[in-house]
This record gives C-alpha cells, sequence and structure tokens, in this order.
C-alpha cells in the first residue's frame, strides 16, 4: 500500500473542494447572505487540511489496483465529512449535514431540506454544485487538471467510473480525463443556455443544469421541476438528462463524428429501448387506470420514467399516487439504471444484457453440453473475470440493498418505504415511495438510518467494492 | 433428443400419480364422501393416458443433461395439469385446480381454499399428499421403484434436485435414490408417531407429517398448526421443520453415525447460524416493540422463522401484524430458504454461502492483483463453472421475482402484497404479506395473477433453468 500518495491525493481533493466552495463565498456576499461565515470557515478548513496533507512526501508515485481503490474510497469519505461544513455551520445538525453532502456528491438527491427555496443562496448554489462535482469524478477532475499524478493513475479512474469495463477513449489517462469533461462541461453549459431561453432564471438554470447533466436531481424549489409549469423546461430537462445518462464513450464518438458506431451500440440500444418500453407500459396505464388524456399520460410518464431510470430523481409529477402497476415499472427502472460509463447510477444497463447474455449462455451449456462460448459486449469478447465480477457485483448489491432495508424499518416505517429508501440510495436516485415520496423528505428518519442509508449511498456511487475493500485488515497493515 | 423416452418417462409419472390418487378413493369410499367420482374419473384419466404413453418404444434409453431438463420440465406441468383434476370435479375453477395443485407438488402451501376443513377428506389427503410426492421429487421416487429407467438417468435427478451441487450418497443412482427415500418415509412416520401421542387425531397427524417433511405447508384445518393451540405440537412440528430443511445428505451421514463429517458441513452451520440470528433479532423487537413476554416472543417466533426459512408455510401467529423490522427479517430468512439436497425451497444456503465467498474472492483479487484461489465448499473445490451457474441462477431467480411482481401489481394490490406473493411462491414458502398474509389466501387475485404465480412455483421448485430450456426453439425441433 502506498500511503503517502494516497494521503497526497486526499489532500488535492480536499484543496479543491475548498476551490469550490469560492463561488458559494462569491454569491454569499454579493447578496450579503447569511452563510458569509459558513463558507469562510468552511473554505479555511478544507484547504488547511488539503494544503498540510500535500506537503507529505511519496517515495514513490506508483499506482496499485488496490492503491485507487483505497484512495478512491477515503477521498468520497472526506468529501462527505468535509463537504458538510457549510451546512453544518448554517444551522443542519452534523448527521443531515453529511447526509446532504453525500447525498449531493454521489448525485443521489435524497435531501433532508423540506424547503431548499429556503437556504441561503450560497448553500443552494454549493448544494447543486456537490452533485455537478460529483456527477463525472472528483478524481476524473483531478487527472483532468494534473495530468502528472503518479505511475498508474488510470487505476484511479477504474475505481471511480462507474460500469463494469472502463473504456479508455484516448491513449492517456488525464487526456481521456479531460474529454469526458468536456463534453460535460459542454452539456451543462448547452443546457444552462436553453433553459435561460426558456424563461427560467439565469440562477436556477446554471444550478438546474449542474443537476442534470450530473444525474443527481437536487433543485432550488420546493415543487422541485414542477414548479416551473412549463412543458418546454420539461421537455428540455428530459432530453438532458437522457443523455447524461449515455455512456460518455458513446457521446465522444458522436463528438468525432463517429455516429454510426455510436448508434450500433448493444448498450444504448437496450438503454432506449427499457426507456420507451416503460414510458408505452405506464402510458397506457395511466389512460386505462386513471383516465387521464394520452398526450398528458405520455408526457407525465416520459419525464417521470426518464428522471427515475437515468437516477436523476426530479418530479413533475406525484408519482407515488399512480396506480400500483405503474409504480412496480418505476421501481424496476430504477434498480436498472443508467449506462455505464455515464453519471448515471443503478446496477448500469451493460450489465444487466452481460448478466442476461451470461443466462443464456448457462441454457445454451444445458443444451448443448460441450459448447462454452465467449460472451461478447458491443462486438469485443468480454473476459471471464469481468463476467464474474459482474455477478459478485450483482449479488452484493442485493444483499447490501436488502440489509440496508431491514435496517431502516427499524424506524417503524412500512416495507414500501423502507425498500424504496433503500433502493433510492444505492441506486443514487433521489425519491422513494410511501414516507419518502416525490412530495416527502428523508428529515424524519432516525440518526441510525440516515448514516445507514449515508453509507447506501457512497456504496452505490462507488460500486461497492471500494468501499468493502477498507473492511479488510490487511489494508490497514504496514 | 430423445423423445420416445422423454414421452415414457412421462406416461410413468402418470401412471404414479394415478396409483397415489387410490388411497384418496379408498377415503373417499369409506366416509362415502362426495368426491367418489371426481377420483375415479381422474384416475380413470392420469392411469389411460399415462398408460398409453408408455406404451411408446425407445430406440435408445439414453438419457443426456439437456433430455434430464426437458423430462423433468414436462413431467411436473403434466403433474399439475392432470393432478387438477380432482379439484376441477369437486367445482373449482381449472385455473384455481392448477394452482392448488402446483402449490402442492411444489411443496409451496399457498392455496386458493379458505376453508380447508370443508373440503371432502378424499380431496383433503390428496392435497396433504402432492405435497408429499413433490417434496423428495417425483422422479426420484420413479428412480428408487424403477432403478432400470435408462442410462444417465442420474440427469434426471440432476434436474429434479435443489441445489448447485448434487450430492452422490451411493455409487448407482437408483440407490441415492431409494437411500433418500428411506430417511424421507422414516422421518414421515416418526412425526406421526409423535403427533398422535400428542394427542393430534390420525388423519390429522398423518397428513400434518406429510406437509411438515416436505416442508409444504398445507393444513386441513382452516387456522393452520394454531388450531391445535398446543405447545407440544407446536414444538414437535418445528424440529421436523428444522430437520427436514437440511441437506438430505447429511442426514444420510448422521444415519450413518458420521455425526463429525455431518456436523462440520459449513452450510448446516450456516444454516443454523442464520436460523437462530433471526429468532434472536424478532423476539427482541417482539419484547421491546408489542410487549410480548419472553418465552411467548421466542416460541413464536422460532415457529414463524422456521415454518419460513424452511419453505414450510403454516402459521402460529398472524406475523403480518407483527413490527416492520420482524417483518423484513421474515422477508430475508423466506429469500434464503433452506440447504440444498433438502425438500425446502429459496435460493439455499448453499449458494449464498458460494456467493459470499465470490465476494470475497473478488475483494481478495482487488487486494493483491495476481493472487486466484479456487472456492471451496464442504472442504471441496468447487468448479468454476458451478460457481458461474449459481450467479446465473441468482440473477435470474430476482429478475423472475420482479417480473412477476410487476403482473400481479395488475391487480390493483399493492407493493407489499405483490412483491410478497412473488417471493412466497418462487420460494414455495405458501403465506406472504398484506393481502396475502398467513391468514389470507390467494382466491381473490384475477385469473393472469394465479397463472403467473403457477409458474413462479415451479420455477421455483424446478430451480428455473429446466423450464426456461424449454423456451429454446431447438428443442422443439426434430
Amino acid at each position: 500500500m502506498n500511503r503517502a500518495v494516497i494521503a497526497r491525493v486526499v489532500g488535492l481533493i480536499l484543496c479543491i473542494e475548498a476551490a469550490c466552495m469560492l463561488p458559494s463565498l462569491a454569491i454569499a456576499l454579493v447578496v450579503r447572505g447569511t452563510d458569509v461565515n459558513a463558507f469562510l470557515l468552511s473554505i479555511a478548513l478544507c484547504g488547511g487540511t488539503g494544503l498540510l496533507l500535500t506537503r507529505i512526501k511519496a517515495k514513490s508515485k506508483r499506482f496499485q489496483t488496490r492503491d485507487g481503490f483505497v484512495a478512491v474510497a477515503l477521498c468520497w469519505i472526506m468529501l462527505g465529512l468535509s463537504g458538510a461544513l457549510p451546512y453544518t455551520f448554517c444551522g443542519f445538525s452534523y448527521v443531515d449535514s453529511v447526509f446532504e453532502t453525500v447525498s449531493g456528491f454521489t448525485t443521489t438527491g435524497a435531501t433532508i431540506v423540506a424547503m431548499p427555496s429556503a437556504l441561503p443562496r450560497g448553500l443552494q448554489f454549493w448544494r447543486a454544485l456537490t452533485q455537478w462535482m460529483g456527477g463525472m469524478g472528483v478524481l476524473v477532475m483531478v487527472l483532468a487538471l494534473l495530468p502528472s499524478l503518479g505511475e498508474g493513475s488510470v487505476n484511479l479512474m477504474k475505481a471511480e467510473s462507474p460500469g463494469p469495463i472502463s473504456s479508455k477513449l484516448r491513449p492517456k489517462t488525464s487526456e481521456t480525463a479531460r474529454s469526458l469533461y468536456i463534453i460535460y462541461i459542454a452539456l451543462t453549459l448547452a443546457e444552462t443556455a436553453l433553459l435561460c431561453a426558456a424563461e427560467m432564471p439565469v440562477f436556477d438554470a446554471l444550478t438546474t443544469a449542474f443537476t442534470t447533466i450530473s444525474t443527481g436531481g437536487f433543485s432550488v424549489r420546493d415543487a422541485s421541476i414542477a414548479y416551473y409549469g412549463s412543458e418546454v423546461i420539461n421537455w428540455i430537462i428530459v432530453v438532458f438528462m437522457f443523455v447524461s445518462a449515455v455512456n460518455f464513450g458513446a457521446l465522444f464518438q458522436m463528438q468525432r463524428g463517429q455516429w454510426k458506431d455510436a448508434f450500433r451500440s448493444e448498450e444504448l440500444l437496450s438503454y432506449t429501448g427499457i426507456t420507451f418500453g416503460a414510458v408505452a407500459l405506464i402510458t397506457v396505464d395511466l389512460v386505462r387506470t386513471v383516465g387521464k388524456g394520452v398526450y398528458e399520460s405520455f408526457s407525465q410518464s416520459f419525464f417521470q420514467v426518464v428522471t427515475l431510470m437515468t437516477t436523476t430523481g426530479y418530479a413533475t409529477a406525484d408519482f407515488d399516487l399512480w396506480p400500483f402497476f405503474s409504480k412496480s415499472v418505476l421501481l424496476l427502472v430504477m434498480f436498472v439504471g443508467g449506462c455505464a460509463g455515464s453519471t448515471a447510477g443503478g446496477v448500469k444497463v451493460s450489465r444487466i444484457v452481460i448478466l442476461f447474455k451470461g443466462l443464456k449462455r448457462e441454457l445454451r451449456r444445458i443444451l448443448h453440453t460441450r459448447e462454452v462460448r465467449p460472451l461478447t459486449l458491443e462486438g469485443a469478447r468480454v473476459e471471464e473475470g469481468t463476467v464474474s465480477s459482474v455477478s459478485v457485483f450483482f449479488f452484493a448489491y442485493i444483499v447490501i440493498m436488502m440489509l440496508c432495508a431491514v435496517i431502516v424499518s427499524l424506524d417503524g416505517v412500512d416495507l414500501t418505504t423502507s425498500l424504496s429508501a433503500s433502493l433510492t440510495t444505492i441506486s443514487n436516485v433521489g425519491p422513494g415511495f410511501a414516507l419518502i415520496g416525490p412530495t416527502c423528505n428523508f428529515a424524519f428518519l432516525s440518526g441510525l438510518s440516515k448514516v445507514v442509508l449515508t453509507l447506501n449511498m457512497l456504496l452505490g456511487r462507488l460500486e461497492i467494492m471500494p468501499l468493502l475493500v477498507l473492511l479488510f485488515p490487511s489494508v490497514w497493515k504496514k
């Protein structure tokens, strides 16, 4: 274990976090908000600790796989613990502050704030910015900014990027990181501009773009996107949510004009298919059961399916009041999530595709005992190690989700609440059903539940393994 | 595909089914029940079709793996469709009859009969006997009775026996089958005798033993085991349920005096550990939340945990009224189920153990990139093919459970009902929560839901693959 270099990386992350609080401080100063001191103190604490840690000298800059996993886990834990300071200095309890911050960085969007519109402006901005920072990955940001971080720094990227196979867009890790951020920033600016054109206030437009492109789902309005009551805004947001949950590798190909390759992607096709399938089922259910008009049913189900499948978590309708069939379909898409290598959470479409192919192969094996063909995805062979990692991940995902739901049920909440709380946090969606539905929040839960759900969000965002690795005693031995 | 030999096996199964209806006919004749004609007709139809099919001549008696899977799937479908006849002739709808029969053979115990005590005696006996026949496996029975069924008939046993690794107790398949049935019959007789000694009526004792040892859970009383109101009877049943969900391989070792080997079994230790852990958690919850006495909480939670974990499904308390934490724990044990190679359903403890070991190995792989050790279970190496089959099974189990719940939700039932209906049928438990709790039944559901839940029970009992294999077109081609 290369402890010195891990400490340095954590230090760097804290410095970047402090720097990212500066815009909030500026906003607080301009509008003379109550949160000026909160940000001054937080910046001093984060920046100071960060600078101290970066002074640690490392003998070797070499990163191994496990170093990458441990560094990513520790960075994210530190981000959550220190990013919570502005909330705490504004009067929130520390457990609530960490919940809200981790919900931000992991782009979950579950909130303990009943009225986000009442928060000071600087804090509103910080809340949205945490999601934008977490969406593409904070360490990916470091790699984009500091190309010479260390040998094998690709292991940092591997550990932070979601999905079973990490795509290498360009030969160098730092170039890949920079390409990803260029697309990310371009999408954010495009959405901001379009929302402004649709007459959304600039502050709302920018923070909404932050939380759309990161598939986060925090909103500065209490009623979320429903507040604006504009069909145009809804459709702009739907399109950007949908695009943000597409594999950025495919977006990179499109940017380079390789449209054919991008659209041939099995994952993209499955993702689109599942989305439109779910929209069709729910539209029919709403027309049939609730008696709504066809267009209204279609547009409401489209928004809600996309917001939950991309694990964003905005709301334009109280889907908790929808018929049970529609709710079940929504639960399914929350579970599946977006594409690998995007900002979305969930199990990820490519994993589901690999698992289905594994099932098909097993059945083939029974039918023709001797034939064992390798799995393929996007035309390339999937290594057996990857197939096995995907299966292990799926098992761990289910087990963690169930155990988390059991602990939350200690609060005396019904099974729909505890199960959907667990699913919505590990999938980084945000809202759930029943007591934590789209019109409710997580504030009423016990401290224990909040801590467990916070861990669940981290487990979901980092795809479990980096945090579980920390449990091995050998990691902590010299 | 060896079609002729498969047809012959299906024929044999129908003949055995007809023969197993004879005791019910006898009972009907003795008590002059209303079900005499129902059984006469059913026996004639099943026996006649069976005899016709057994006359088909096979060129080769060779069974391949896929022949075993297809034969087992078709036999079980035919058993369900024809075993339903007595119910239909007694006035039940055919969909309800098939649901009840498949619930019997698969040892699920979910019922559409509101008052089983009002059924004619012969039908009550048939209902209990289907569970006993299905518990150890109908094809295993055939193998025990007809040793010279065909070469490779071990493939029949493999396809019907639950669990990832089929144990070979004795060198020959037919000897293994016979050893299994000897233990099975001995347990049934022992329980019958003890229940009679505890002053249960003989008819009740025998039918209860049938449905305990098979971990089925049908009862001839409307209030299930709670009817007898006897602590002694409860504890006798708990012990036999617990034993019946132990791997019969381990019971075979015990019978031979190899106690040490049996008790060293990792699966048995995990099974016992999970059971007692769940009992402890629920006991504390009941004492803390409901304020019941310690012994009452302990004995009620012990019975309910064992009945659900062994996937039997009797009830001595309405656990649907218990606090949500207890209910969540019960859901977990329903999901896990009993040991492989027992009469219990669920995912099976050994699979969960293998999956946890797979997770641990994955984490080790991250920590020490080069080291890849094979998995072991009960001291023996688990082949990679088995590990991968187990993972695929787990994925398929979850996907089927979710899709089934979505279809059931079309009936407008809440998420707890639809999800627990799906879980309780695929795990072959019986009762669920909310509208299908231990004091309710499945009669109110739509035909579609009943058909889907019936398939779910079959998928659970045959461990998915045999039925999915039927979906491949190549199976049906010449």
